[in-house]
Order: C-alpha cells, then structure tokens, then sequence
C-alpha cells in the first residue's frame, strides 16, 4: 500500500528562548526536524513526506535545506491555526487508499523500528499509535483532590500515529475540538478503535531546554 | 518540628547489567545514593537521615562511604522484601511527633526546593507528594481496548513524601498490598487525604541504563 509521512511541525513556539521555532533548533549540528525525515527516509526511501510548516517560515525551512544540503525530497504545505488544522492542510489532496503516518516534527529520535511497528499494524488493523509503559507512578486530579492511578493500566503515546487514509480523512472531516490531544483522539471520536504498537524510549518530544540536553544526550549515545 | 529523611534502597535490582545494585552505580563519579543524601544535608543539616539496604549489601556500602570520604550521618537500616517491607523497617522504633520524607534512593537529582515543598505543605497539611505535569498524551488500558486520557488531569508522581509522623505510622502499620506502589499510596489507602507540592523536572527516577545517561546529561548541565 501507498505510504505517506505528514511530518507536523506547523507550530511557532518558540519557548526555549531561541529566536527561531523548535523543530529548526540544531540537535547535535543538524536541525531538529531533519532527523526524523531522515529515519522515515531510510525506512522506506518510496514514502511520500509532507511537510507542514507555518506559513512564515517556509523560507527560513528553504535556506535551512539549502545549508545543510538536505537532499531529501518532500512536499512543503502552509499550516493552520491549530495541529489540528495544520493536519487538515496536509491531508487536503489526498484520494485514494494509502497509509498515512502522522509525526511530531520535535519527535528527532523515532527509530526505524517504530515506524515500521506502526506501519505493519496500521495496514492489518487500520489505526496504530506506539506506546511505552510509565516508568513514574501517576495520580489522577479530581476536583480538590487526586488519587493514585495503577500505572500498569496506562501507555505514554507517542507518534508516528498511523492510520488507513479513508478512515483518517473521513476522522479529520469534523470541527476542532478542544479534547483533540493528538490523531488518534480524533480518530477515536469518529468512531474507530485505537490499535498500539510498540514505541521506542528515545521517542521524546522536544518542548523544553531541559528535552534538549536529554535528546543530545540520547543521540551521543546512540551514535557509539 | 523534628525533619527524618528515610532513603529507600532496599532493592537489589541490577537492570542495568552492572554487577552492583543500581544505587550504587556511579553517576559521574558519585554513587547514585550519595546525591539526595548531600541535598537533604544541605536542605538542613539537623535532619535526621536514615538509609534503607539490602542487608547483603551493606558492607559495600560502607566501603563505599570510606573510598568516597562520605562524611554525611546516616544511620543504616536493613531492608525488606519489597519497598513496602523495607520502609516498614525504617520506620521501627521512631517516636513522638516528627515530619518524615521517604525519598527513592535512585532519584539523585532532586532540588533543595522540592524538598523545601513537600516538607512545608506536610508541616501544614500532614502529607505532601512532589508532582510535575505529565509531557505526552496517555491513553488507559481496558481489557482489549485503550483509550485517550486528558493529560491535564494527571500528575506525574515523584519523591520525597512527607508525612507526619503519627499518620505515615498509622498508615504503614497494616499488611502489604499489591496496589501500594508508592508511601502515598499507602497512607491514602488508610483514608488520610494527599496533599501536592510542585516537584522538579530532572528529579527523574534512574531505572534504566537510558535513564543513567539522562541522568548523566542533567547533571553536567546543572553545573554550568
């Protein structure tokens, strides 16, 4: 089947005190967003990737391939208001049956093995998001008050979040919701069931200064 | 009020495929145990510390505590069977009115704030638990299926718990319970109410060989 990566990195945050958005920070001297391009590339040099990025910085993205000589081919689409709308923009076009991988772009370090756990259970089942056990114990607030959950009954999700294309358009053909968390609670609403695969524990997202030196870390070992 | 900290470790886990237990691998240059031990002594120096061992390897920790010049009091404590069993122990013969912190033993890069929390609203409250909010979406188990959790309503659990010290003894005089997976845990179980505290992000819980290189990274950037 036909597989598609739609690379999300529509946001403008730039909460780590840098003066460009997250996914362009370098990671270890390359940026952030073309280490995951880079792995779904090598996962299946056929899959088509779509990157969504703000509109404003569509031409820093441009020098920044240039830069770096990054070669690798991808289609660049203009994002939304929200994830949820950047994700809408990049499914715009799409007909046909394929295999759709939704991806974090400040998700760096997403090993082939994940993606292709996902892949491989999204094409029987129709949805997959991988998953890792909580290492911490969790409580669950309430009010004025917060109670001890067993962890052993909760998953982290992570992405890449992968779905069959007519079920995840006929899922995103819907008005936001606050309660849309990622893909899969989108899909979820529509009426299908989640199917997980297993994440790999390098697989962060990178949001703050603290994730970084974590991720740089993560990468220098993975490099030995 | 009297302060006690009881660092719990009791276990003989050896994930890490080292030949030692975990709190006793070095992290850069230091074993993991001695890091919360100096910042409870510099949190206050009049605190009581009680640590809790495998009773086979207390020796080597005393060997350790002279190949380190480890200087801080602590009194040794044989542990138990499980974590449960092993703060029982700890608990034995305290007396009269005191506030007392049950710290992990693999947690070294707790701050002196969080202590300085959970210390603070257990004097006021009688308990205390360190949280940070969860980064990544979670979904719950039920029998085949999972589902999508607001993350905004969970907490992320960490250590030290303060407790006063009639309620934590009240709580723990009773018998193990598979569902105790933290002191929290047991002392809710006994019907007090648990008070949060804000925790800090790199007090991580070192279970794995990633973990120590997580761990490893945080260190190095804190003393920039």
């Amino acid at each position: 089947m036909k597989k598609i990566a739609l690379i999300a990195a529509g946001g403008t945050g730039m909460r780590m005190d840098a003066n460009i958005p997250k996914q362009f920070i370098l990671l270890h001297n390359l940026p952030i967003l073309m280490y995951s391009m880079n792995t779904f590339f090598s996962y299946d040099n056929n899959l088509e990737i779509r990157l969504v990025l703000p509109e404003s910085e569509i031409k820093t993205w441009e020098k920044l391939c240039t830069q770096f000589n990054f070669k690798i081919n991808h289609r660049i689409i203009a994002g939304g208001e929200t994830r949820f709308h950047s994700v809408q923009n990049g499914l715009a076009d799409i007909t046909g049956t394929s295999l759709i991988a939704i991806h974090d772009g400040v998700r760096p370090l997403v090993s082939k093995e994940t993606i292709s756990n996902c892949f491989t259970i999204a094409e029987k089942s129709g949805t997959a998001v991988p998953v890792i056990p909580l290492n911490e114990s969790i409580r669950k607030i309430d009010q004025e008050d917060s109670f001890a959950e067993p962890r052993a009954f909760y998953r982290t999700v992570q992405t890449p979040q992968v779905f069959q294309s007519e079920l995840l358009l006929d899922a995103y053909n819907t008005e936001y919701q606050e309660e849309f968390t990622d893909d899969a609670s989108v899909v979820e609403k529509a009426g299908y069931k989640i199917y997980l695969a297993e994440g790999n524990q390098e697989n962060i997202k990178i949001t703050s200064t603290l994730d970084m030196i974590i991720a740089e870390a993560l990468l220098k070992q993975s490099k030995k």
